[in-house]
């Protein structure tokens, strides 16, 4: 039910993500009326895969406004609620949701529990480099004021991470900081930094600046949740002016204008490509199951390129491989929220709202 | 003597300056053989500026790796010592350095004093926004881990340099944060919310997130140093990678190119409008007087954007009017930095290294 578009945008995305998935299922929670609406008004090359979507009634729904302490409070009936349910249950082996961010990571903490030692959820998002890459950057709101302890955590999940999706032997792991030098910035960085050259194995790179984000030189830049959120917001209103003047540019200064509709897809697919929660989605951390949020203004793509990340977490057993990074007990791949109720298959049942 | 392009791009920068404004003097500091060399250097439409150029010798430079405490002890005949204590004394109204910034933001401290209550300098630039206008972003990376009264110095200042500047009779002020809601973000920038909120006369518009720094809403960001460090070289990291997926769209997708050498210029300038520091500098906020820095990797267009920044503040007389704002007791216009040698003049007189 979440999202600037409503269920019109989850629903369409839930519906490509089965089109692009044939061995995928999704549950969809929310009002069975509003829902079914949907479900009818999705265009008929998206219809025939209706047969795997599953309409899960719930009553009420998480507000965009409502503050985590009040979401912990409403009824346990919300579409929300309900879907982490699910995954907490087994029954879906990964979660996705459009809605109040601030409620998602609260339910989800309740719902599913955290790994060993994270006392809530870290975000994070795949950044697009100038390399052709992305490299994660964590923690995204989450956690203001970040310890030097909870910065190594969010390496140790962010490091573990590159590992297990993007199968890289060794990720590069950067703070990020305000200058490269040892001297630079709040005692909480100096003293993570001093942490993380500590760590046998980690390929640890050291201080890096913002701009470094998009370089393509490190797979995993940590920060702290309010550094972290205002660089990616900064970044996506960035992209959005930049891809409207080089629109802008083009649609002035050539009056055939041929060379302006020659470039829109490019421009569009570019802008896409620089909103990567838009149009990825962000995972949700150290909880002992699989939750991404896809992104409050995202289409019915963006939603579905969240679902298909959610899977992606999935098959590789995520959770699992976190916790051991965290140095807890669970086996990888263990975890209930992974284990689906049909047994053992790797990609099945992913619970949306 | 600073700058990554060392003083090619200063001296043809400075020059460049004085090619747009006839009313301006520059002093050039640095070893007198090595400017000599430049000046010779000069293309012929800018060789004929330089009888307003006058070399100023000093033997030394700060290195751009010494740390502030470090250039504090280095000898009073560095370039940038030289320059700043030229401003000073009154020799020149304003200083430019594309130099060290933690040195030029401690030796200007020392050289030139802090206005009433500001502990050290603010850094902040012009951030162009959607609507062809632009935004006052600091701090920027010289107070890290800003507390509730420094955030609210850094609303005085950017206030008032909006209004004196940009002749805003009410600019728009506004706190950058995770969140638009009051519950939300570390208690500093809560606290400086409240405390801005019963600030009678400002219009004071509340949180803005990340990406509102862009769209035009508001004049005025405040942000601690780290966070507006992070978000600035962000910016211009992104801005970077943007714009060489443009040129490579056009580039590879037109086999005949013509259309990529048609868009050429117009994303070059548009490179330059988004990489705001590098283009046109950015000011040291709260010293008795005026510097400007100029980004190192800036070319000569940028440096002489910063001069003319730096021209335009001292044109305003903004030290006397950001000492007012702060409470303190010189009259605006007043501070011996922008009081030139040769009387009253608006804009002689740039002192630059």
């Amino acid at each position: 039910m979440g999202g600037d578009l409503g269920p019109r945008a989850t629903v369409q995305g839930a519906a490509l993500a089965l089109a692009a998935n044939p061995a995928l299922d999704i549950f969809l929670f929310g009002p069975e009326q509003r829902l079914a609406v949907e479900l009818d008004a999705l265009p008929r090359r998206l219809a025939r895969h209706g047969a795997r979507l599953t309409l899960c009634h719930s009553p009420h729904e998480i507000d965009q406004a409502m503050r985590p302490s009040a979401a912990l409070r409403a009824p346990r009936d919300t579409s929300m609620a309900m879907m982490l349910e699910c995954v907490a249950r087994g029954r879906a082996d990964a979660g996705v949701s459009a809605g109040n961010t601030g409620a998602l990571m609260a339910l989800a903490r309740r719902e599913l529990g955290m790994v060993a030692g994270i006392p809530r959820p870290a975000i994070s998002t795949a950044i697009p480099t100038r390399r052709g890459g992305h490299c994660y950057l964590l923690d995204l709101g989450a956690n203001v004021d970040a310890s030097a302890a909870r910065l190594v955590d969010f390496a140790r999940l962010g490091e573990a991470m590159a590992r297990r999706i993007d199968g890289l032997a060794a990720p590069r792991v950067a703070l990020l900081n305000v200058g490269v030098e040892g001297t630079k910035g709040p005692a909480s960085v100096r003293e993570a930094d001093a942490r993380l050259r500590d760590w046998a194995g980690l390929d640890y790179r050291g201080f890096v600046e913002g701009g470094d984000i998009f370089a393509g030189e490190v797979d995993v830049v940590v920060c702290d949740g309010f550094v972290g959120n205002a660089v990616l917001k900064a970044s996506e209103g960035l992209a959005r002016l930049l891809v409207e003047r080089v629109q802008r540019v083009f649609e002035t200064r050539w009056s055939g204008r041929l060379v302006a509709t020659l470039a829109r897809p490019a421009l569009r697919r570019l802008k896409s490509e620089l909103d990567p929660v838009r149009y990825n989605g962000a995972s949700l951390l150290g909880l002992k199951g699989i939750v991404v949020k896809s992104h409050g203004g995202a289409s019915a793509e963006g939603f579905a390129y969240a679902v298909a990340r959610a899977v992606e977490e999935g098959r590789r057993k995520l959770p699992g491989h976190l916790e051991q990074a965290l140095g807890g007990s669970t086996a990888p791949g263990g975890g209930s929220a992974i284990v689906s109720a049909a047994g053992d298959r790797d990609d099945s049942g992913i619970g949306i709202r």
